[in-house]
């Protein structure tokens, strides 16, 4: 192979609003590398398969202080992917090793100094790579932890759960059914309804034609909410929030790539006593990662647990996928193949 | 005395803003009361010496579900009082015991019939009555209890906290003071402001002349967050979270007869990872009553824990005190004593 180019979606501009292929990012091949002699430096060198588009990746697009670092104009973008190890130098990986790294460059190969961040996965149940980037991966760990960390579900409350056809959303709406929960979910398409209908839930409903507020107020009162959303979605389960409810706040998407409604039903989160918690998943996956690895391969490969994914192959569209991944317009975990083996 | 005038305040119209004294309440002597022959039904009767007047209660004068019980039209307010027995049926109960009571109607004498949410006080300190609907009644234990419970506070982390010259408070800056955190303040008058320097709080300023988010940003972040505001000020408070914080949710002043301005910092609870705690008193208190009714009186005894008290004789003057309850102008922890001894 020797010299090969090096693709990579830089970081262009900050966007205005939502994020724009060919502006926000852009594509390039004008780097080269040789991957029999490049050097390591006591480090491996990583053929990346995959790489995940999340939600929260449009915060580190913002001139402003974001929770984990900001991408840097004219630097490829980065988060969770999969790569193999072509060639090593580092005692703890070998070649063929497959690299879970939470700081994956958006490009086609990288030398990583050591693991960390980063995890060589063993993929006992041989599940496609894509896999660890998403029910496996940050967003399945998301959903696990958190239900288990802050929801204190009892059987027979009422969960209201929102992005229920996305990787975060549709895997709580599995939790909360194992426990006992009636679910409502509410998701961006008529697709995306169904799916999240196939889980088990128990009202679905496309918020995009159907009143929230309404949903809520019908269906609750709530005593768990999961927000990814925030805005006014967040102000309905406010209004629809049973006595001690817990909020669990992974996100509000509503306001990453415009101004979001402000909130006007904060007040009640004294007056129905509710606890409402922030969190990241980096900083309480720990004492579940065990529990985690162990327990939830087995209920993907027995299809108790299930997912779906939105997999576009090739790096060049990722800056498509990243705006897909803010509008809502994909079908599941949005994940981009960047190589196959 | 036989029969005497049973004056009361009476809940007479829903106020549009701020309660206006004459129109939103009036004071009514109509109703006589026999009180050496009035039929006890097993029950006790009570003069009642003092009621408290609370920010809350503008809530329960609302046409909505408030987290207690609304204000009837016609019928007295009610709140938290002192009362000292007159006559009883009841065996818990002797003549000359004084009663704490919940549900203290806001007139002379009353008859209850049992202890359900009252309690005999011993007061061997020999506080006056007031006390106990400030420093060792309601709001010093809502201090001191969703202190204890919520705030997971650490020495050397920053408070800050509002209301500062209130009742609740004013007991806040001192717990903690003596848990050894920075304690910023904030309060509306310089009187109050005054009063908080000397009991040791680090940082106060006066919110009416003085930009919130400015000290904030200088003095903070803030680890941990006594709100009792809402509105701008919690806004200033979620800009300047510290990672991790606690925002313990008393209540929303700001709110109460006005619209309160929407949140706009909402989404900083995710990327802080803040957990925000709505709580009502009533709900938390039974765990921490032993200890506090063990702790609090000593410390208040050898001043140790310092209050202050705005006291008001005559209950037909109980309207105004709301207002001034309602805008803050009231000097310390507002009550009126209704009679002596």
């Amino acid at each position: 192979m020797a010299l090969v180019k090096n693709g990579k979606l830089l970081f262009n501009e900050r966007p205005q609003d939502y994020p724009i292929p060919g502006k926000t990012t852009v594509y390039d091949e004008s780097e080269t590398i040789d991957l029999d002699n490049v050097p390591l430096n006591g480090g491996y060198l990583l053929k990346v398969l995959c790489v995940s588009l999340d939600p929260y990746m449009r915060g580190r697009m913002k001139d402003s202080k974001s929770y984990v670092g900001g991408f840097e104009i004219g630097k490829p973008l980065s988060n969770f992917g999969v790569g193999v190890v072509l060639r090593t130098e580092f005692d703890n990986v070998k070649v063929g090793d497959h690299v879970y790294y939470m700081g994956m460059p958006f490009q086609k190969y990288v030398i990583l100094p050591n693991l960390e961040n980063a995890r060589v996965i063993k993929n006992e149940e041989n599940f496609p790579w894509t896999v660890y980037t998403g029910v496996l991966g940050m967003p399945g760990l998301t959903a696990y932890c958190a239900w288990k960390e802050y929801s204190r579900a009892k059987k027979g409350e009422v969960a209201f759960i929102t992005t229920a056809g996305g990787p975060v959303g549709s895997f709580v709406v599995q939790l909360a059914k194992a426990d006992g929960l009636k679910v409502i979910a509410s998701a961006g398409s008529e697709e995306k309804v169904e799916f999240v209908k196939n889980l088990g839930a128990d009202v679905v409903f496309n918020y995009k034609t159907t009143n929230t507020a309404d949903v809520l107020e019908k269906e609750g009162p709530i005593d768990v909410y999961w927000d990814n959303v925030g805005g006014t979605t967040l102000d309905a389960a406010l209004a629809n929030a049973a006595l001690h409810s817990r909020f669990i706040e992974c996100g509000m998407i509503s306001g990453y790539n415009v101004d979001a409604p402000p909130i006007r039903n904060l007040m009640n989160i004294v007056g129905r006593q509710i606890t409402m918690t922030g969190f990241i998943i980096g900083f309480i996956a720990e004492k579940y990662l065990s529990d985690f690895y162990t327990e939830v391969p087995k209920l993907i490969k027995n299809g108790t647990i299930k997912y779906k994914e939105d997999v576009t192959n090739g790096l060049e569209y990722a800056g498509h996928v990243m705006e897909a991944v803010q509008r809502g317009t994909n079908k599941g975990k949005a994940v981009v193949v960047v190589a196959d083996e």
